[in-house]
């Protein structure tokens, strides 16, 4: 690792945190239009940061560093690491009397698009910080969606460069270049966040609650304005639907959502990730509506809308609740844990496995069972119509292996500091796969994560980190290897 | 597949169904000794399989069929399935009133040496049934060490393909054939469990009890003669710290034990996956103990016993219990929920995702991390002072994912009846590690497996012989392809 690498890695890192200290300014004006006067603590955060990050910019100016996989890596650890900082320093500096973990946890689990939060009394906070924990997560959730279109694939993580946008693929699209797609990717981005936040609207929240839940729903991120979560809008459930519409969008391929758009030609949609990400969620909720109206006797529209609701929620990594699944007995509850692994799509803003890998290690699996039987037969593993070369193969089981192992480490690391086995269970699970909300009494759908000691806060930013970066880009960090020169 | 195979592979399975006949009337036998008129359900039993596995076996005769691995999965599968059959006769037959159910699961979770009972009142039960739950166990635990040296590594199932002995091997070695091979083992296998026998009875227990426990810790599987397992003996330090020793040589490569008595060198005993397997035994058993030291003020001495005892019962995948650790508090309790995982080494009698499969997936964890950096360096994977092949490496993490994703569906599975996520989880993943019992209330250390519904038993049966056969070893069955001509 060269000197160069580290210092162009921070500059690039204190700019990005320049855009997050002005992006204080907006939930500062929030609250002066409110006449609420927190005001001041964005500001003061604004310019704190900001100064820091222009000094910090200035002071790492310098060459280029060489183009190398190491320098990406750094980048991208430094990035979520300086944001998380940074977003932390309104909680700190605010009015809400929050420790030190609690506010790099609220803020890791913004940038992240985790959604597990430790604040309680949502309800009655001043706008301004409501504001900015949404922006964390719709700046988060932008951030992902670069990370997975521009830089993991290029950096072969846990299959990713499969995803590769090759030259022949831009040839015949229409972007020629890459400014072009990254600004088609904001505005795309942007405006669905805008017709969520009207549709929200429309379906009966106010303007601050439609735009909130807009920005964090389109980031599959699930940061509520209310501590009942969506249960506050329980029996509305036109707000359900759009919340569940927008959030499966939302875990769709951004690459390919570029495409259709730009293109409208409707056969971008047929990647096969999509058809398993549809398929498994359909699946879910099918099976947990009928179980519910069999079990519950519950009418069948109503079931169907709030395990609609609350499953796309996990399976996207949103993380929104609209009742207490754990209420729904031991299927349901079963079938909330199996879906925290799911995940949606590549290059989408949510976490988890993702259907992808699922696809890729069942067709490995098929190939596998096959050999058995024809211990000569090489089957190439297929993708859609283009075939999956060994090195992605082997990055998905690596990572799919890797995940699990991670997860009990996690697991017994929070059992550790007291908490007991299905909270840690799924608190390790959650993080990792940045769902939010975990299962039983204490972090489930009716909890949240502020009674937790700060170590296993702790532990679950960093496992937070983890998952938002694909485990292996973290992991990379820790190894000699990756700092010799 | 070939109708020569299907007749030769009934033909195999009933011989050995004539072996277990037989076998029933050692239990005849000690019911007659003891004075208890339940020798008549043996002897009944004995003469209807036998003259049933007869018949059959005389039916099937002819020629051989060519051999092909297709040919191994199939006898493999009907040897366990026929086995399972027989071995339940005498539980349906005996005065116990047993359900369909709960016969076949008693004799699965013998036969696969896993330990979980459904069966209350042991203490209170004729000596014949208690002995032929051993004997089921001891035969088990013969065929797993067969399954794992002769069988499996044939089949390149799960990476077992690595242990296969090589002639070269066999040519500096004291087997020039592979019936003296076999018959070392049983040797070996029968000199253990009497040495074993022997310790027990010297440090406290009755002739009885001695044989019982030596034949179900030698085949670390775990059926006790007390309803309160071990826990029987909880005050007998001597006696727990036999079952330790015992149960950590039964986890050992037998092939390696066997090299080890006959040439005397120590030096067989360096294999990576011995090293591995008791450092991450002394982990477990120091960690806990000295969190039950600390936490609970208990004397450090009796702390390591009955940590020792229990963790390396786990992590063997034995399943006894001589204490319910569910009360230990929530370090404890996650710390056993991640050795479930565990397991021993190749070629042993102990299930779970063993040694030298997280070796392996630890290696090519390392190589990934370092393809990063060095995107065209091809480090080879080193298991000891031999290069793990291609095939290997891939066979190891498919086994991995399947473990993972097959133990996800099995959990919803058994959510599906009504159990709770912990019993559920705990329920499916001790069933396919073959480690006994679970956690929680139910199916927990002071639990067992009687209450739960008779889908639930079928299911984790199922999912016992899946765990025994290294799952892909019985998924294979479920695939066109296999049946194909």
């Amino acid at each position: 690792m060269h000197y160069t690498s580290v210092r162009a890695a921070l500059h690039i890192a204190s700019v990005f945190a320049l855009y997050l200290s002005a992006a204080m300014l907006v939930p500062a004006a929030v609250d002066l239009y409110y006449g609420n006067e927190d005001w001041i603590v964005f500001a003061f955060s604004a310019f704190f940061t900001g100064g820091l990050a222009m000094a910090v910019a200035l002071a790492t100016q310098g060459r280029a560093p060489p183009i190398s996989s190491r320098f990406g890596f750094l980048v991208v650890n430094f990035l979520w690491l300086t944001s998380s900082a940074v977003g932390s320093v309104p909680f700190l500096a605010s009015s809400l009397d929050m420790g030190f973990a609690d506010a790099v946890f609220e803020a890791v689990s913004g940038l992240t698009t985790t959604g597990g939060t430790v604040i309680v009394g949502l309800d009655s906070l001043p706008p301004g910080i409501l504001m900015w924990r949404s922006i964390l997560q719709w700046m988060g959730g932008l951030g992902v969606i670069a990370l997975g279109l521009f830089i993991l694939p290029f950096l072969n993580v846990g299959g990713f460069s499969y995803f590769k946008i090759e030259s022949s693929d831009i040839a015949d699209r229409p972007f020629e270049r890459f400014s072009t797609y990254a600004t088609t990717l904001l505005a795309i981005y942007s405006t669905m966040t805008i017709i969520c936040a009207v549709a929200y609207a429309a379906a009966g929240m106010n303007g601050f609650e439609a735009l909130n839940h807009a920005l964090t729903t389109i980031a599959t991120a699930g940061f509520s304005t209310h501590d009942a979560s969506m249960g506050y809008y329980a029996d509305n459930h036109a707000i359900l639907w759009v919340g569940t519409i927008f959030m499966f969008i939302g875990a769709l391929p951004f690459s390919i959502l570029i495409l259709l758009i730009a293109t409208g030609r409707l056969d971008a949609l047929r990647d096969p990730q999509i058809k398993l990400f549809a398929l498994y969620t359909v699946v879910f909720v099918f099976a947990v509506a009928i179980y519910l109206r069999v079990s519950m006797g519950l009418p069948f529209w109503d079931a169907l809308t709030h395990v609609a609701f609350n499953f796309v929620s996990i399976i996207t990594t949103t993380g929104y609740a609209s009742s207490d699944y754990m209420q729904w007995g031991p299927f349901a509850v079963a079938c909330a844990f199996a879906a925290m692994f799911m995940g949606g799509c590549s290059g989408s803003t949510s976490g988890g496995i993702k259907a992808y890998r699922f696809l890729i290690v069942f067709k490995l699996l098929v190939n596998g069972l096959r050999r058995f039987v024809y211990p000569n037969s090489v089957a190439s593993v297929r993708y859609g119509d283009r075939p999956v070369d060994d090195t992605v193969q082997r990055a998905v089981v690596l990572f799919v292996s890797a995940f699990m192992i991670i997860w009990l480490i996690l697991t017994v690391m929070l059992a550790a500091t007291g908490l007991d086995l299905i909270t840690s269970l799924s608190g390790a699970l959650t993080a990792l796969t940045n769902v939010g909300p975990g299962l039983g009494d204490v972090i489930g759908p009716a909890g949240n994560f502020a009674t937790l000691p700060d170590t296993a806060k702790w532990i679950l930013s960093f496992a937070m980190l983890l998952g938002r970066l694909e485990i292996l880009a973290v992991l990379i960090i820790f190894t000699p290897v990756f700092w010799s020169r």
